[in-house]
């Protein structure tokens, strides 16, 4: 006997099954549709890159994430493990041949070796769109009114995308002589969503002291309308902080495009130490806020610099897919996806396989999924695979109905039977 | 000033572009509906497995072209190098949920570090389609016809289907008594497509002689109609030999249900050493024979052999794209990318601003793409853009049509312009 291997697949791996794929294919499917809306476009990257064109020439936290090793041609090569860093190196290298302003979605897989333990993936798919070459209010307002728009068509209603600006913390903390305290202050803010108020305090107390924790807790719970907490915000940072004045355009532009309905000001949000320096968002679900956000992004100021003198300004964001597709199935709101096909032709006969292809293929013609059963198995078996695969209509053709050009059609649901004449009543019936 | 890094991209791997990549996802979205109207489902697997899993425990040929290497838990990884070996351990790993038969396609990119001189790419997309766990004639048959349906959706009429059976030439190198030279001649006559059959010939001459040449030379060169040369097979090897009985009731199933033409039985295919055990097949594009076959595959018995006991028969196929494309490309038939929206929105107000957008997202809603220029550049830098874009059609909206709710339309290729009091007339116009 032959030693067989475990047919294991690797920790934070997964295969994806039929329902599954479907799922993830249907999502994104209307995710593209969206953008593409949007006049966004599709682009493609290597999965492999130069380990000095993902990481740099120096190293940080990431970077013990990284799946990385040295090819056959001696090359120290890592897998891509967000889509920012390729698209980066990309608009480096294909600028001229583009142009500016250039709007790309991009939609695939990242490695990251992280803890598997909090339930994370070391390979998922990452949905990004970003604008880059333009620095207006308006290409601020159209990343958040694509994510709107998206959201909506994935059937999601209530929905909030709270939206501030990286200058705003970074005056009140220099009002506050806590500048050299950023990271720190940053990481806890950061952590707000999932330890809370109280949790965050604890954090930070020791930092700020007292007084300043109130000022900054005072800053980072202000409530109320868009142009109410911009209004706040600017009494305490000046109306001329740049945060300020580019917070209130959007909120502008939100307000008269129609569109200022579920969009909050939310100061708490940073984004963490990412290369953001200007707007951020995030996105949360109104029915299941605990899940955190499907959706954030913010603006950086320089994409490209890297690996160019070229400045390129840019805003984007990106769907966490995982997170989504967990979302809209709490909601109830993922696309149907059941049925292998609408209709399977049953083999009742291996005499008739000829008729039963020829059948399977006119049907298909209007835009029926067909199946034909490969083998003249008992019948039983056969509607059984039927029930297995989700297919809802069985199609009987022996030797009578072949006869007569006729067909016999039972809906394997309520089990009832239909005889058909001809193939237009047939796709009439369908 | 930093140090940059040079924004390239490994040997044998590419970014694609815009236009590539809709052409790619164009086409990849055609065979996926043309699958799915045979109704197989989308599977996906990691790019990354054990590398036990994806080599077995041996090593051979293509071992030296996969990507492999100890990850951070030391475990020894490699990157897929093809869809088959990950869907055979997907199937043994998940068979019992998802019952047999199972028709499954994958669409996905896989890595081989092979020499690029050739044209050839170290990344690239494989797209494969399987029927497991079925072995009769209609399987294979439903393959190949699921192959027709797919080129006619692409637009391609002109193509040939050829079929083979791999006992055909097992038989007869027996009857040659040849047998203990069957790799070296099947590796030979793989080669049929590139060297023609004067550089077969000196290639096995020395090994069959003279007299078995000439034998091996007729049956390969069998030509009519695929019942006149399985006939002319059946004399020679006997009409009970298990090649020559599967053939005649595929060519059966191929007239019956009026797909026979197209279909070429072609005793010289073998598909080189693979693992295909039964019926064989490969796609010529009638005005591009030299390009190669777009779409191969076969029949092969036990495709879990080194994971599992259960024995599982499958017969699949699968399509190169990056020769399909090229091919579409000489045809003139890769589906229309042009375009990255329908409609442009000028920009020429800030404060109109809140405005277009507004409509953008109301005209959005009848199906058009509709893009708003970000910035109030000057209009000549503005339809620049559109041009570059390949976006047909302008909005401009200035104080007066927003006045009057009006719009004047511009289309860009033949500079007309349209008044259009409403916003169902625009769409209309549209």
């Amino acid at each position: 006997m032959t030693e067989r291997i475990n047919p294991r697949v690797l920790k934070g791996f997964r295969d994806s099954l039929p329902d599954t794929e479907k799922t993830r294919k249907g999502l994104i499917g209307i995710l593209e549709d969206s953008f593409e809306s949007f006049g966004f476009l599709p682009i493609d990257t290597p999965a492999l890159e130069y380990e000095e064109v993902l990481l740099g020439k120096g190293g940080g936290e990431t970077d013990k994430q990284v799946y990385r090793f040295v090819d056959h041609g001696k090359r120290e090569v890592a897998l891509r493990f967000d889509l920012t860093v390729p698209f980066a190196r990309f608009m480096a290298t294909h600028v001229e041949e583009i142009g500016l302003p250039f709007k790309r979605y991009h939609i695939g897989k990242v490695w990251r070796g992280e803890n598997t333990q909090r339930g994370r993936y070391r390979e998922f798919v990452q949905c990004d769109f970003d604008i880059v070459g333009a620095d207006s209010p308006a290409s601020d307002f159209e990343v958040i009114s694509m994510i709107r728009r998206s959201l909506m068509r994935l059937g999601v209603d209530s929905f909030k995308i709270h939206i501030s600006h990286r200058a705003l913390l970074d005056q009140l903390l220099t009002y506050l002589n806590l500048s050299s305290e950023k990271e720190e202050i940053l990481r806890g803010l950061d952590k707000l969503g999932k330890i809370g108020l109280e949790g965050v305090k604890k954090l930070l107390l020791p930092v700020t002291g007292g007084e300043r924790w109130k000022e900054l807790k005072e800053f980072i719970s202000a409530e109320g309308t868009p142009s109410a907490v911009v209004d706040r915000v600017s009494e305490k940072l000046g109306s001329d902080s740049a945060g300020v004045v580019r917070l209130k355009e959007i909120i502008q532009l939100a307000e008269e495009s129609g569109m200022g309905r579920g969009i909050v000001l939310d100061t708490s949000i940073t984004r963490g130490l990412d290369y953001y320096t200007g707007v951020v968002f995030e996105t949360f679900l109104d029915e299941l806020p605990g899940i955190g956000s499907i959706c954030s992004g913010g603006r950086y100021n320089n994409l490209t610099g890297l690996y160019s003198d070229r400045e390129m300004p840019g805003v984007g964001a990106s769907v966490g897919l995982d997170r989504l597709i967990a979302a809209l199935q709490v909601l109830e709101q993922l696309p149907d996806v059941s049925g292998s096909a609408d209709l399977l032709i049953l083999n009742m006969s291996e005499s008739l396989a000829g008729y039963y292809f020829s059948m399977a293929d006119r049907i298909r013609e209007f835009g029926v999924r067909v199946e034909v059963f490969l083998e003249a198995k008992k019948l039983g078996r056969q509607f059984q695979y039927a029930e297995r695969r989700g297919i809802p209509y069985g199609l009987l053709i022996g030797d009578e109905e072949y006869a007569n050009g006729a067909f016999t059609l039972k809906d394997l649901r309520s089990r009832e039977t239909f005889r058909l004449d001809s193939l237009n009543a047939l796709v009439k019936k369908l």
